[in-house]
C-alpha cells in the first residue's frame, strides 16, 4: 500500500493543465458528417458575398431618380434569379427582378412589387422608396479575407450552412481523441449478464462513460468489466494500453481498501503517478497517471462519483485535444435554498438545477437526494454542478454562488 | 397566382398545433446506440436499489453499541465486495468490509478505516461514529415501482448509466421522424458543383437543414436541388412524396414572384394549404400544406429565413413526434442595448447573444448584422431568438424581454 497524499482541487487542476497538448493533428470529414466536430482551421472567405449587388425581394430594378416620374416603362426582358447575362438598365426604364437576382448594371434601387401598379406596360409608383432599397450590396455578408468561423468552433447546423455556402466540402477538423474504458470490480455484472450471487450489482459506469465520451466529441473503446484481481487487472491493463488510446479511464479500485489494486498495477506497469487523492467530494480517491503519451484516469466506482470526476478531469483533456476551452463555463446564480456544506475542508461539486426566474438565475436542489455518491439519478436533467471551495462553509438562500455549466 | 392571406404568428402556431400527433409508434435500440434518443415509456424500477444495505466506504462492520468498548475483535473472514455469502456479525465482533459490499446481517454501523487503529487482531476506535454510518440503506437509490425516468426524456449519458444499472439493454424509444429536404431555385449550385454563370450562388439550405434535422433527433432524406421550373418541380415533388417522409421541407419559391411555383405545384398535387403567409420577420412567405399524413413545409430561400422558420415550424412538429415539448423554452432576459423594431405589425425573431452577468441574464447583439434575412452568419453561436410580438415597438436597454431558447 502506498499512502495517498490528498492535494487541493486547485492543485489537481494545475497538474491536469500540464497534460495539455492542444490539437496535434487534423483530418478532413465530409460536410454531412461534420456535425458536432470541431474546426481545426480558421475559415476565411475567398471572395466577397454576395459577389454582385443582389435583389432581396421581388419588384422592379430602377434608377432612384426615375421615381420622380409617375410612370416608368417596363423593359421587355425580365431578370429572373439565376439569369446568366447581367442586364443593363436604360434610363427611365424598369426591369422586373426577382428575389436572389443579380441587379442590372445602372440599377440602384429595387421598388417592391407591392409598391407599384402595372398599367399598359408601365409601372405606376404608388409608394416610392429610398435609394438602395431592396438591394443586398456586394460584400454585405462577408468580404474576401474575412475570418468567418474561427478554428476551435464546434460545428452546428449553422456552421454547416456557412461551410456549404463557401463550397467547403471537406472541412478540416480535430481528430477525435480515443478513450478506452474499463470497469473494475468483482461485484460488477455487465448489462444482460445473469446474476449468480446475491451481492452483484449492475455495472453502469462503463456504459455511462461511453456515452459521456461520445457526447463530448471523443471516440470510445469499450473494454467492459475486469474483476478486481491483481493478475487479471495487469493482463487487461496491458491489453488496453496496446489499444493506443489517448486516454484510459477505469472505474473502481482506487480507494483505500485491500482489494483496490488499480494504483499498484499502474505502478507495476511503469506509469508515473500525476496525482492520487484530491480533497474533493465526491471522488476524492481519483488517480491520474501517465506513461509516454498515454494518460490513465482511474475514477472511483460509485456511479455519481465516476461521472462527476470524469466531467472534472477527463472532459477538460478531451476538450484540449479538440481545441475547445479547457475549463467549463462558470456562472454565478442565486441560491434559492440553503446549501449545506457536508465535507469541511473539501471542494464539493453538487448536482443542482438552475431556473431562470424573471431574468435571474436561481439554484435549487429539487429532486436531488443528498448524502451519497452512488446516486447517479442526482444527475438526471442536471447539466450543472454547484461549486463550493475547500474554504467555503454553508451558504444561505439568496447568496450568489458559482456553478459549473457542463454543456 | 393565388393571393396569400397573412395571418398572425399566434394564429399560425394554433394551426401548427392541429398537426400534432404525438408518439405514434416505438422501436427498441441497443443501449449503446440510444444516446440522444427519446424514451417512449416510463422507466419503472422492478426492485429496490440497493437490494441490501451496502457499505459506502472501507472499514469495519460493527454493532453501534459495541463502540462503547474501546477494543473490538476482528472476525477471521473479510467481507469483500462481490462476496457471494452474506455473513452474520456476532456481538462484540468487527468484520472488515469494503466499499460496495453488502453489510453483514446484524451490523448496523460501518466504522471507517481511518477511525480505527488495528492492534493484535482488534480494532481500537479512535473516533466513534453515529448509528448507520457508512451504510446505504435498502432502497436508498430507488424502490420497486418508482418511476425513475419518465417517458419523453431525451437520453443523455446519465440516463444511459441509469438504464444500464436497471439492466435495460434495449430501451423503447420514439422512432425518428423522417424529413425529406429539397432546395428549389435555378440560381442555386450544390456543394462542389462548378459555377457556369455569374449569378449562381451556393446552396447552403439543404445542408444546414439536413444538419438541423439530425440535431433535433430526426432522420433526413436529402433530395438536393431542383430548378425553379413548374414541370421539374412537379416531377421532383412527386418523387419526394413517394419517399413516405413524415415531413417534406423545401426552401425557396414561396414569395410573390412569377418564378415561385412551389405553392401552385402543391395545389396541383392536391395538398391542402394549412397556412401561406405569416406576419413574421424573417420568413413571412412560409407555406405549410398537408396531404394524407404527409406535411409539406415550404420555407423561404434566404438562408437565415430558412433556418429561423425551420426552427419555428418544423422543429416543434419533430418534437411532437418524439414526445418532447412542442414549444421552446421561453426565458426572460434584460436588454443590454436598445432593440429597434424594424417591421411594424409583424412578429420579429432576432438572433441574439445571452450573457450571464452576476446571476442576471443579459441580451446583446454583438457580432450580429441587422437588416437582411440572408445572413446565416447571424446565427453563429446563437441558440437564442429574441421575440418581439406584432404589437411591440422599440424596446429600451434594461427592459425585460422574451427570448426563445433553441436548445
Amino acid at each position: 500500500m502506498i499512502k495517498k497524499i490528498f492535494i487541493s482541487y486547485e492543485e489537481s487542476i494545475e497538474r491536469l493543465k500540464l497534460l495539455r497538448k492542444g490539437v496535434c493533428s487534423y483530418e478532413r470529414v465530409a460536410l454531412s458528417n461534420s456535425l458536432n466536430r470541431v474546426l481545426a482551421e480558421d475559415l476565411i472567405a475567398n471572395e466577397d458575398s454576395p459577389l454582385y449587388p443582389t435583389a432581396s425581394l421581388d419588384g422592379f430594378a430602377i434608377k432612384f431618380i426615375d421615381q420622380k416620374d409617375q410612370y416608368i416603362k417596363i423593359a421587355q426582358n425580365d431578370n429572373p434569379a439565376g439569369n446568366d447575362i447581367r442586364q443593363t438598365l436604360q434610363n427611365k426604364m424598369a426591369i422586373k427582378t426577382f428575389t436572389g437576382s443579380i441587379m442590372p448594371i445602372n440599377a440602384d434601387t429595387l421598388i417592391p412589387i407591392e409598391n407599384v401598379a402595372i398599367i399598359d406596360g408601365q409601372i405606376k409608383i404608388t409608394k416610392s422608396v429610398s435609394i438602395g432599397n431592396g438591394i443586398r450590396p456586394r460584400g454585405e455578408l462577408y468580404r474576401a479575407g474575412d475570418i468567418i468561423i474561427p478554428k476551435g468552433t464546434k460545428i452546428s447546423y449553422v456552421e454547416i450552412g456557412v461551410l456549404a455556402s463557401l463550397n467547403i466540402n471537406f472541412p478540416k477538423v480535430a481528430p477525435k481523441p480515443r478513450v478506452a474504458i474499463v470497469s473494475t470490480g468483482s461485484e460488477i455484472l455487465d448489462l444482460g449478464e445473469e446474476r449468480t450471487t446475491f451481492s452483484q450489482i449492475r455495472s453502469s459506469n462503463n456504459h455511462s462513460l461511453e456515452a459521456l465520451i461520445k457526447n463530448y466529441g471523443a471516440e470510445s473503446i469499450q473494454f467492459g468489466i475486469v474483476s478486481d484481481d491483481q493478475e487479471k487487472l495487469e493482463t487487461s491493463f496491458q491489453e488496453i494500453i496496446n489499444s493506443k488510446a489517448d486516454f484510459i479511464v477505469s472505474t473502481g479500485g482506487v480507494s483505500v481498501g485491500d482489494y483496490d489494486f488499480v494504483s499498484e498495477t499502474l505502478r507495476k506497469l511503469n506509469f508515473e503517478i500525476i496525482l492520487h487523492g484530491v480533497k474533493i467530494k465526491p471522488g476524492q480517491h481519483i488517480l491520474i497517471a501517465k506513461r509516454n503519451e498515454q494518460i490513465f484516469i482511474a475514477l472511483p466506482g460509485f456511479s455519481l462519483s465516476a461521472i462527476i470526476t470524469a466531467l472534472l478531469y477527463l472532459v477538460p483533456l478531451i476538450n484540449d485535444r479538440l481545441g475547445l476551452p479547457f475549463e467549463y463555463k462558470k456562472i454565478s446564480a442565486f441560491l434559492k435554498e440553503k446549501y449545506y456544506k457536508r465535507s469541511q475542508g473539501k471542494t464539493e461539486f453538487t448536482p443542482c438545477n438552475l431556473e431562470l426566474i424573471n431574468g435571474k438565475l436561481e439554484i435549487n436542489f429539487s429532486g436531488k437526494r443528498v448524502g451519497t455518491s452512488a446516486l447517479l439519478t442526482n444527475m438526471l436533467n442536471s447539466p450543472y454542478l454547484l461549486y463550493s471551495s475547500e474554504l467555503d462553509n454553508d451558504r444561505e438562500s439568496g447568496e450568489l454562488i458559482t456553478v459549473y455549466s457542463l454543456n
